[in-house]
């Protein structure tokens, strides 16, 4: 395979992972800054030409070696489902992903909107954000329906 | 960080890259399969729920050793443009995304739409997409620009 390696870090407001809005479906109105490495900083040329960006990014203060369950009762619902049906951090590669909406840039530095990272936050990856899935074919499972038993 | 593990393998008519539409807007309307390894399967539990899934795979046709370029011709365009503008397969971390639609489930195999991955290719992690960005707010950089100039 490879060896993940960090292009950049997150600066954000959130130093507790307790203060996260958690869940499918939760809000993350926070701003905050990915700094990219000035190794990456030239391979940002033209960003600025695209409102929002895809973030692959690590959970790293999830310890690897505690494992993780095939079935999860997130935060939204009140019963268990498939892992890979929720966003739970631990899975069995501790990769997170985040559409965050790119405010301005200064240099190495994006700064956006969107973020739901703890500070100093690795990121592996930034992608362009470029087509949306036609709302009338989007269909959302087991947390549609857990908001329709919530009202 | 982290050591990459598959989850599963991808099942798809590409044996050959030459024979995969490429750039920012290619579009991908071929079947396939992602095939989920046993220890992982009862993770897919409630998936059938959801009618667009988003993969994480790797690049493992290309040679990390390489390396890569910050500055990229893509394939969609006759300019360079930032390696994080791009798809380009050349990346510090060789991981790829392709949101691809659900048609059905037979146990371990999701049968999806939309793969445009080689046949074989490893799968790290697959999570639910759940929500589109408003279409008003998308800007697409360099990519609407050299769709324009191609008219």
């Amino acid at each position: 395979m490879f060896t993940p390696k960090p292009i950049g870090f997150v600066h954000s407001p959130f130093k507790d992972a307790a203060a996260i809005p958690k869940g499918l479906g939760a809000k993350h109105p926070e701003e905050g800054v990915l700094e990219i490495l000035p190794a990456f900083a030239a391979g940002l040329t033209d960003i600025e030409g695209f409102s929002h960006l895809i973030v692959l990014w690590v959970f790293d203060r999830i310890e690897v070696s505690d494992g993780f369950d095939l079935m999860v009762t997130p935060p939204t619902d009140s019963r268990p489902h498939g892992l890979f049906t929720t966003r739970s951090p631990r899975r069995p590669n501790p990769i997170a992903l985040t559409v965050v909406e790119l405010l301005r840039r200064e240099g190495a530095l994006l700064h956006v909107r969107g973020v739901d990272m703890l500070d100093g936050t690795p990121i592996l990856d930034i992608k362009p954000y470029l087509s949306n899935i036609p709302e009338e074919k989007l269909r959302r499972g087991w947390l549609a329906e857990a908001e329709t038993r919530k009202g």
